[in-house]
């Protein structure tokens, strides 16, 4: 196969079928999503079939465990697909939206109006149930898309690409409106992150070493999710009975997710008072904590068995792992100042009952998603109520913090004239 | 000067005013523009002194009359440059604003705010009054910025710099708020569009050649606008009256601008009826009409004198000229995909009566702005009611079509708690 020649190809049939994806009325595209849902339950046993090979493949090419049991598609996780297609068509219709019509001195009306993207190319590890959830929310926003996960879901990856094409096909809509990178060659990811001309966005989904080379190398514009280094800071005034609930939260419900707490930073005032009852709490997980010299001070005092003096790269750690790094603060300025240094601007809470400094965390803190009292595994979009989430964004342009259809959609203006010239 | 080392340094140095620019509130950063303002015009001498160094320059090394029409700084241009600070006063602050507060099923209410997107590259050519407007719109907005204008201009940059230094200090914010890069050394822009660790966005504005070299290299996002190839339609349900006045608007209000109307579009059922009546408004301005066979045909039999045939490449031309593309359309079905094919997605209007029409091109054409029997001309963030413009987009993502001072802010999300951990 000649890489460059397959996917201008495969670039140039996702433009040509988005013109019609854009135009699909919403009953149009939410059938499409009810036969795609009913194709993946009645192929269920197909499915799972063709995911047996890819997993018998990857366990003679000694595929990590952890990535082979993403890669498996369980019962369990068909069902989820199918619910999740089912309850993309109750979301509402974000396509064609307009807001924000004004008349202006001259006569004309302007506004906005709500459009798809056009092309999403969206790269994937070998998790073939993001092949399903990524194309429902491409074809419920209007899009074409172009898929490529890890090359260890090929198997699975075609047979649902069969279904997602016979669903488009059902609906009436255009068979290139999702594609799938029908090969396992590494240069199709190449081509497709430089073909700005065929693809308007690329979503990478996967391990930061991957996005961190994409950014390097792609021309199209990226919805990118890099890294969660998330804090809690305990303010001085914090209600202790809603600071020992969150922090624990935020680090021991989930080691390994984005939103987990990384850093712990707590307000010199009330660290004595908090620092032994959270050890207690952490205690039961046996989280190690690695702490600066004031916070050893007093975890050590505390006895707690688990304790390090943290270094500096612990403040740019992201563990996701049962391990703490925990800091002493002089006040909000610092702590604020620190968070603003050392986090990935993802999520980063505070843990206040005082108005002022929980307004200006609010206001000051430069990350995607900034909480007052409340854990930081509360940063996805299904918790915010977008009702289906494609990523998590950690850029600042267009889309920020979890992204659900609005963000593969755009805003263009329109404009209702009667006649009107510029004089 | 190591223009690596110097550049590290304006980048750090924007990068921890940016968060002072952000902490700042209305008022103080009006004060500062205001200032800005009158040492503007108490320096108007000075500012012209210093202007004319960098023409006596430009004249010298023979730079082109249409450039050093723009490098000149007219008492006209320090007045507007004046006002249009004032005028930036009194605009909304888009920063700190709330929206959408929900509560969600666990407790929490989710929301967003408005807020600075940190620092941003503005890289522009030998125009010192962009060095004044640009820095106003980022102050407005909350921003860093790092001014990049051309070489030419480096004199009066060098003063108009002092000048905003001064009206930060007298607000009390930070001196590296807005800073130039005072070398004329072309490394610095290479630097610039490649320090992501310090540069939020990057606003190239100039000549399609630079802004496509720019989008090659550039690791940083960009606000960019490229070409404008803007299309009038005129449907067969297009009422004459209105459709005339604006197809010669559209073409002949100004050259030399991006949303002047490049090529026309006529539906087959009116072009015998309207052409030769437009024909005669044209020649007026002696516009040379690029006609398919079918609009040559029609224009031959009027006698228009300034007719030529249209070849291929006429469909993507950027005249910016007295001269305009013509071709005759099937209906508007041809007319939506002929645009979607060679526009530059900038503007495009149609000119009808036919309300599914009207729909149908609103909905379909995929481009910043798109109208409804009014001209193209209006395309501009002044008409459009955003107060001020930092440029035109010609992206999809984040801001589209013209970029007013939203376009310098993203919003993130703040989550109101009041104890809630995730189960």
């Amino acid at each position: 196969m000649n890489i460059p020649e397959y996917m201008e190809q495969v670039g140039r049939q996702a433009r040509a079928a988005s013109r019609a994806m854009a135009r699909a009325d919403s009953a149009t595209r939410n059938r499409a999503l009810l036969l795609i849902a009913d194709a993946v339950n009645r192929d269920s046993a197909l499915l799972r079939a063709a995911n047996q090979l890819d997993l018998k493949a990857a366990r003679v090419a000694g595929l990590a465990p952890a990535m082979v049991d993403r890669l498996e598609l369980s019962e369990a996780a068909i069902a989820t697909m199918v619910e999740g297609l089912r309850q993309m068509v109750a979301l509402p219709d974000p396509i064609g939206e307009i807001s924000n019509m004004k008349f202006r001195p001259s006569g004309i009306q302007v506004g906005q109006m709500r459009v798809p993207l056009g092309v999403i190319g969206i790269i994937y590890e070998a998790r073939p149930n993001v092949t399903v959830d990524a194309a429902g929310l491409c074809i419920k926003s209007g899009n074409a898309t172009i898929l490529r996960g890890g090359s260890e879901a090929i198997n699975c990856n075609r047979a649902l690409a069969a279904i997602v094409a016979e669903g488009l096909a059902g609906a009436g809509l255009p068979a290139h409106g999702v594609q799938i990178v029908d090969t396992i060659d590494r240069a199709a990811v190449g081509a497709m992150i430089t073909m700005p001309q065929y693809v308007d966005v690329i979503v990478p989904r996967g391990g930061k070493g991957l996005i961190a080379r994409l950014m390097k190398e792609s021309t199209v514009p990226m919805i990118k999710h890099l890294d969660g280094i998330c804090h809690v800071y305990i303010d001085a005034k914090a209600d202790i009975a809603k600071a020992l609930p969150i922090a624990f939260n935020a680090k021991c419900h989930r080691y390994g997710t984005c939103n987990t707490m990384e850093t712990l930073l707590v307000d010199r005032a009330i660290a004595a008072a908090v620092l032994p009852r959270l050890a207690a709490l952490y205690l039961e997980k046996q989280v190690e904590l690695r702490a600066d010299p004031e916070a050893f001070a007093i975890l050590a005092a505390a006895d707690y068995p688990h304790l390090a003096a943290a270094l500096e790269e612990d403040w740019s750690a992201e563990y996701l792992a049962p391990i703490l790094a925990v800091k002493v603060m002089a006040g909000i300025d610092e702590a604020i100042e620190h968070i603003n240094t050392w986090s990935s601007h993802h999520t980063d809470a505070i843990i206040t009952e005082d108005y002022s400094d929980a307004l200006r965390f609010l206001r000051e803190v430069d990350s995607a998603s900034v909480m007052v009292n409340a854990s930081t595994r509360f940063a996805d979009g299904f918790e915010y109520g977008l009702g289906a989430e494609i990523g998590i964004s950690n850029d600042k342009l267009h889309a920020r913090g979890p992204v659900g259809l609005e963000g593969l959609t755009s805003l263009k203006y329109i404009v209702f004239g009667h006649g009107e010239v510029r004089s």
